[in-house]
């Protein structure tokens, strides 16, 4: 089974290098690749506070967080 | 032809993390992934600092760097 890979951002300017960079390097053979855009999706809010999400971009890779360089605080999508 | 990443780290617990997360989750059929210890290289440490990189870990995917979460400023391995 594969593990999990979630990508949060925002649509910002760093998100989407983080997103062409870092989430499309990941090996998809181990890992289901899930982009999820929390400024379109604030349902999904929640669920990346409580991976441990604080900022976007963030890959949460088998429900750890990476905080990829710096787009926007959390806060601010809410 | 393989596109480069480089995984530049000083051994602190967050860069092992990222190391064991994001670095190892990259597709290795793509990208040939070289790990580099810069308190243990200080050697390297110009090169990082050209590709843009003002903390470890960081990752150096195609030239364009990415900062994940925040183990030490590059200026405290010199």
């Amino acid at each position: 089974m594969k593990a999990k890979a979630k990508f949060y951002h925002a649509g910002c300017p760093v998100c989407i290098s983080a997103e062409h960079g870092v989430a499309a390097a990941l090996d998809t053979t181990r890992f289901d690749l899930e982009i999820i855009h929390l400024g379109n999706n604030k349902s999904r809010l929640k669920e990346a506070e409580i991976a441990g999400v604080k900022s976007v971009p963030a890959l949460v890779l088998d429900g750890t967080a990476f905080h990829i360089n710096f787009g926007a605080d959390i806060s601010a999508l809410k």
